[in-house]
């Protein structure tokens, strides 16, 4: 049965500063690096022969991905980077840390923001210093200007079901490096969730999930690599 | 006028031990990362919009790779692995010492060995301790048991054509990361050099060379980024 691995990058600059990230390119702290090649190991133990591998198109997810497969012996392995997998895109927040946000648009606010299903938050600006749109990256597409989960789930599943799912129910074990918000909306896919469960469902940093699929694609096991630092996962 | 990057990988482990090491997947030593480090810096310095990139399926080209992106904060340009980029390989001298091959075989014939252009080493024997062929990532691949030079200009040339060709004639700038050999014979065919000059022409590792072609992929110019350790071009 083939297995796909969901790798959530680690600290980012940005998370470290507590700042609503998004699509603006933050690095890997240390920290972030670290986790990355702790994901790698975990994995490596796994002894599983995995043969493709996809990131967004942002540095801190293509960096963990790198460094993971560096750990596995595997940096021989196909890599694809697109930006359907990047970030949710939280709009006017950007670049905003939580304390900030919350002065400027009220606590209960930003937690509907944060945890709402379809509720996007106020659109960015294309004056945002943290504007992405003209970035040489994304030329050719058209770049979000905020989203909700569901905004961002819509744009994942494309890539999802024409790039990625054929592949895994080929039998071709896969690793997928990416974001809280973008392997969420895979997780809620895959294991139907419902709206209003799934922003609780948070998958850790450094801590690689798996999943057995049968040819349908539908999840037969989870698990998370490092079991003591497990959080609950959806039901199968 | 599109522009090619070749970067030369640094250096490796057996680089250091002085061994043969073709198709061994020998990697960076950290004076090799830090090459692959500053052949980032000199390409990001020349303000080129690299938009593809390709590299051999070895650890050290991928890895000097992936180090010379993330200086030029483009990890997300598409990166394609092929085998056919692969270093030279050295047959039955893989993983011998330079001292240990001359005694077993004479300096004058290791000297033909390393030097002319069509006189492959021995063949590597399948028992070999380095014999790559069993290698999960040359699966599919038939892969050779000995190369001179010119059998690796045979088998870099078709991917060349094929795949990097005419990406660069429709004016991408791209970069090639690989080895000694598959890239001296990118440059014998690019520049048109003879046979028995071809030898002669050493790239620097860590010091980009930087060639302009027109759209018949003549080359227009060539330079190394590094030009206070420049070494004899091949004329245009």
């Amino acid at each position: 049965m083939p297995t796909l691995a969901l790798i959530r990058h680690g600290q980012s600059q940005w998370n470290l500063e507590n700042r609503f990230t998004g699509w603006w390119d933050a690095d890997l702290t240390e920290k972030g690096e670290a986790e990355a090649r702790h994901s790698g190991e975990l994995l490596k133990e796994t002894g599983i022969d995995f043969r493709r591998a996809f990131a967004s198109m942002q540095t801190r997810a293509i960096r963990t991905l790198w460094l993971a497969l560096t750990e596995m012996d595997r940096v021989w392995l196909p890599v694809e980077k697109h930006w359907r997998l990047n970030e949710r895109h939280y709009g006017g927040l950007t670049g905003l840390d939580k304390a900030e946000t919350a002065d400027k648009h009220g606590a209960d606010q930003v937690h509907i923001w944060r945890r709402s299903y379809d509720i996007p938050p106020p659109e960015q600006d294309a004056s945002s210093p943290h504007f992405m749109g003209n970035d040489p990256r994304y030329q050719g597409v058209e770049v979000p200007t905020t989203e909700s989960l569901k905004l961002t789930l819509e744009r994942v599943l494309p890539y999802w079901t024409d790039e990625i799912a054929p592949l895994v129910s080929s039998g071709t074990n896969t690793i997928i490096a990416a974001h809280g918000n973008s392997l969420r909306a895979l997780v809620k896919h895959l294991f139907e969730v419902a709206d209003d469960a799934i922003t609780g469902v948070e998958i850790p940093t450094g801590n690689p999930l798996l999943i057995e699929l049968d040819d349908a694609l539908k999840p037969q096991s989870a698990r998370y690599l490092d079991a003591s630092r497990a959080k609950d996962l959806p039901s199968l």
